[in-house]
């Protein structure tokens, strides 16, 4: 049987030599110090998790885990499931945001089938299907916790064969109707808040819905009282297929030794799960954006994250992520590119 | 005699066709209506200011207008004037952060000397220097009413002949120790704030330096005593060279129907001078971040402009403008590469 620790492991602490020299070569660059703010921090941050000054940007992925939810039942989203289905097709012909938007970037685009409710799902997508959907938790468990685990190692395995393969900047995404609620679920467990704090709108739900889609929340948390210091217990029993592979493909990413860009809501979640497993693993993260979803931003502060953008982005399917990624190949380029002050010949501020 | 009239013709009104065509596509694209935020809003403006759905990007310019300013005398800088030119030559040797950042987007960096109080000017910058250095204005005005002319009419030019060669995207940025001081003093004036609520500590100067500089923004203002209502009266008693031809090279840049990219608290200062000469130049215009100088959020909300990065930068040169055309071009991708509902045979939600 597949355990949390196996997940966990071979994530190594990130480089703080390669940081702290990344830091002192900022500070000595032709421009007052600290002066391109969070392009600085960043700059640090993926120069300690590459392990070098000046690491490449040549596998970029954009990755979209695809799941239904029994909850989409209780009239928790503006969308029908089915919609999940065909936005696998849209992502197969490139007509989708985080199509575009990875294009825009180099970034390539892979989806991954971990539980949409569908069998007509299309030939290139990649097929970890675990069930067609999960069961509605306002009742019982969202999954059994052997497929909750089976969740989480689709996504790692997924995340491990691209590493070997050169991966070298991790974009996640999500699609699946429905999946702000079993999000929110999650987040008022391992942020310990109200769930009214970290459920909204999700895609554009109307308030009376809204006031549902809270109390579907609370009637899931109180049916199945999950334990929120066990990862696994919480992904079973309020979670999604596609956020447990979420979480797995963190894992893995900073398991390779990757810079790993967390999205919206969806991925934040999934972000939460990975770091309950192993905490070392949000070294790894780069918070994209602040989405419009309240709860965001409750789990991006527990995870310790400060989000580069905030453009009122809240369409997931790693969007965000994508968008942000040049910021990460910009913030690396100012590193290496940029003149010193000596090198210069200009004269140092005091 | 130029005038302020003959920078302010021929800047016609943006398309609001074009932008209500891309809205009502951007409403019909497969993902929640609004869901890509500001990303949404600034296809919508970019479409209307280039009048066409699907404009191209090929001639991307980020100009770096350089100019030194009397009033550095006054200590209100952590760097000595010297390195204003001593920055001209690192431009051109491509060792500064505009050059890696325009670089970056694909943009072609010219640097402008209107005003740099130096006689070892490096070739390849563009000569159209009007005084080398303003008079500080504590005691009267930085330069005469006719050379304030002269240095928004170098920008003009300057513009004009890129438009005509071809400019797509203007990015526009500042080189000019203690010009942060004149852009406090403008924006004071032009926004009718008090000093101490526009003036910030610029590159990185002390509670003691800010202090000084505050007092020398208000001798500054009462001794001129310039006519808010005229801009070229702000621009001669307590502008500066760069400043002026930031506003010329906005004015032309709009007569040319290019989308044009403010960046910090300087290109801002300069936007509120060409607004004050023709209005409609705002409607061109896409503020690219907040910067952490105090005062840049007063003249960008007087402007109407809503910023796209919040970053932390403080660096000027047009290095937010640089950052943020990446997103400008996003936008645009996501407005004609995205697939409709109808297209991808998703069901639209309701």
């Amino acid at each position: 049987m597949i355990e949390i620790t196996d997940f966990a492991k071979g994530i190594e602490p990130v480089d703080r030599g390669v940081s702290e020299d990344a830091a002192r070569r900022l500070d000595n660059l032709t421009k007052p110090k600290g002066s391109l703010g969070q392009l600085e921090d960043l700059a640090v941050k993926i120069a300690g998790i590459r392990g070098e000054m000046n690491p490449s940007f040549d596998d970029k992925y954009s990755l979209v885990f695809a799941g239904d939810h029994g909850v989409a039942a209780e009239g928790v989203s503006a969308y029908p499931q089915e919609v999940t289905v065909q936005m696998l097709a849209n992502f197969i012909h490139e007509g989708a945001a985080i199509n575009v938007l990875g294009n825009q970037v180099g970034a390539k685009v892979v989806v991954v089938d971990v539980g949409v409710a569908s069998e007509e799902i299309p030939e290139s997508v990649v097929d970890r299907k675990i069930n067609p959907g999960t069961d509605s938790f306002i009742d019982g468990p969202a999954m059994s916790r052997g497929d909750a685990l089976k969740s989480v190692q689709a996504g790692y395995e997924v995340v491990g064969e691209l590493i070997d393969s050169g991966l070298d900047l991790l974009g996640v995404g999500d699609m699946g109707i429905g999946n702000t609620t079993p999000s929110s679920a999650i987040t008022a467990l391992l942020t310990d808040s109200p769930p009214e704090e970290v459920t909204g709108q999700g895609t554009g739900i109307d308030q009376e819905s809204l006031k549902r889609k809270i109390e579907v929340v609370k009637k899931g948390l109180k049916v199945n009282d999950p334990d929120p210091e066990d990862p696994i217990d919480v992904l079973s029993k309020v979670g999604g297929y596609e956020i447990g592979a979420i979480a797995g493909a963190y894992l893995a990413g900073a398991a390779g030794g990757a810079p790993l860009m967390v999205d919206g809501f969806i991925t934040t979640a999934g972000a939460l799960l990975a770091a309950q497993m192993e905490p070392t693993v949000t070294d790894y993260m780069v918070a994209s954006h602040n989405s419009v979803e309240r709860g965001h931003e409750v789990a991006l502060e527990n995870l310790g994250l400060d989000p580069l953008l905030d453009l009122d982005l809240r369409l997931g399917e790693g969007t965000g992520a994508a968008l942000a990624m040049n910021l990460v190949e910009a913030s690396i380029a100012v590193l290496n590119e940029m003149y010193t002050f000596e090198e210069a010949g200009v004269s140092p501020g005091g």
